[in-house]
């Protein structure tokens, strides 16, 4: 980091930064969240950020777990913006580290507001987030050429753990030929359900990929009727991004971790009558 | 980075690394990204990445350009796969550097088939995307607990230059309620009518951010109605992101590199009749 070209920014005491972690592989953090972990006095957390990731915090600084699991109500959001206040107003360093990108089902807009609001300075440093960078470890690009000009990203849970209501399932269903969803593991047989009533066909291709970008990754390769049942016959649990679409065929040629392992790929995934130039 | 407490994978002659180098900003490349252009041999990359970036390659490096223009089409992309394959059968540590994320609207998966189809070895390392990232940078998120569930990124671009054609316009208008358009600047007339045509009010808050996380970066805050004009008469060119929906008005109070040099945020952007609980 010494030897960089160009200069990274002072992380001036009282500040809040708001970091995305990335997927997983400690490999994808940016220089900046790198800059941020050395310079931070206390980092707060989310359960989504890697061990790795937090070990290259300066020495001496304090870890806050501030996680949320999965599934359950978030009723500790204002308690988060609250401590992140606190740390700010007492001087220090904080660092709130979320896994993937802030602003992507992150509540980091939430956060960053509750600053705004005491008066307290931050800066956002964004990361990849799951849908993107996780899937692309699973070897399957949210975008191809030959699939889709369009992609969803919607999350599986509203505020309180349901699925979200307000969401236009057939236009969803139909507004982008690839669609990813966040934190759909346990609403799976609503969703898959709801998109097959609103016109998605029930051989859609669906891969579940967990623990994304990390040394437990899992990849549960299925179609948008029998999803929900192998995920449960998989024992699939979250975190957990769900990609539903013609590109989850391309990882038959993509799939470059199996290819570390020896997997043979396919230079054709798509095959000749797999090809549509749709939207 | 030497001191980092986790191994990088190593880079080894003969591979290609297909890399995503964010929106701008050089402080959001990743360690993997830095570690690559310290290893690489030949740096074959876009039009998008920016100079600072670039100097930290190592010494010696070769530095090839592939840049293709907004707007044309891309007859170059079979050349540049072959340039990688050939780079690669030659012995080098070939490093694809290519804006944002090479997955999102990049082409890096036809890229990769084709280094499938010649038995070149590869890795995919995920960047951040311009219209997460570079969004970020304007202080506008692409998911708000208040406004969406749901966002979708669609290419103003097909491979012709043209406006996709397969795009279902009216689920598209409908199926979230944030869009995110790459590439749309040359037929933002055509993508707003078409879009307003489908449902979406003409009084939609639209933000154009031109060279996003860049020190040129420019917001242009507007509506879905004026959007097209509006963007002639200041004369914006791309590359640029096109945010339309609610959370752009939450710009007013995350705007932190407004906030850097001046500009007092809004604590409530929303405002009270501002919210929804939509998908």
């Amino acid at each position: 980091m010494d030897k960089l070209p160009f200069a990274m920014p002072d992380f001036a005491p009282g500040w809040v930064w708001l970091v995305g972690a990335g997927p997983g592989d400690p490999g994808l953090l940016s220089l900046l969240a790198l800059h941020a972990l050395r310079a931070a006095d206390v980092v707060v957390y989310d359960a989504l950020v890697d061990k790795r990731i937090l070990e290259l915090a300066r020495r001496g600084a304090v870890l806050e777990y501030a996680g949320k699991r999965g599934g359950k109500p978030s009723a500790s959001q204002p308690d988060i913006s609250r401590r992140l206040v606190q740390h700010a107003k007492a001087g220090l360093r904080v660092l709130r580290l979320k896994g993937g990108d802030p602003f992507v089902f992150g509540r980091g807009g939430e956060e960053a507001l509750a600053l705004v609001a005491e008066g307290v300075p931050f800066r956002i440093v964004p990361g990849i987030t799951a849908g993107i960078g996780g899937l692309g470890y699973a070897g399957i690009p949210v975008t191809h050429r030959d699939t889709n000009h369009a992609v969803t990203f919607v999350t599986g849970h509203g505020i309180a753990g349901e699925v979200p209501d307000g969401l236009d399932w057939p236009a969803l269903a139909r507004g982008a030929p690839v669609l990813v969803f966040y934190m759909a593991i346990k609403h799976l047989e609503t969703i898959s359900r709801r998109l097959i009533a609103a016109g998605r066909p029930a051989d859609d291709p669906v891969a579940i990929v967990s623990r994304a970008a990390t040394d437990d990754q899992r990849v549960l390769e299925t179609t948008l009727g029998a999803c929900a049942a192998e995920a449960a016959r998989h024992a699939i649990e979250p975190p957990a991004v769900v990609a539903i679409g013609a590109v989850v065929r391309l990882r038959a040629g993509l799939d470059w971790i199996g290819a570390l392992a020896g997997r043979v790929l396919d230079a054709d995934p798509l095959g000749a009558h797999g090809r549509r130039d749709t939207g």
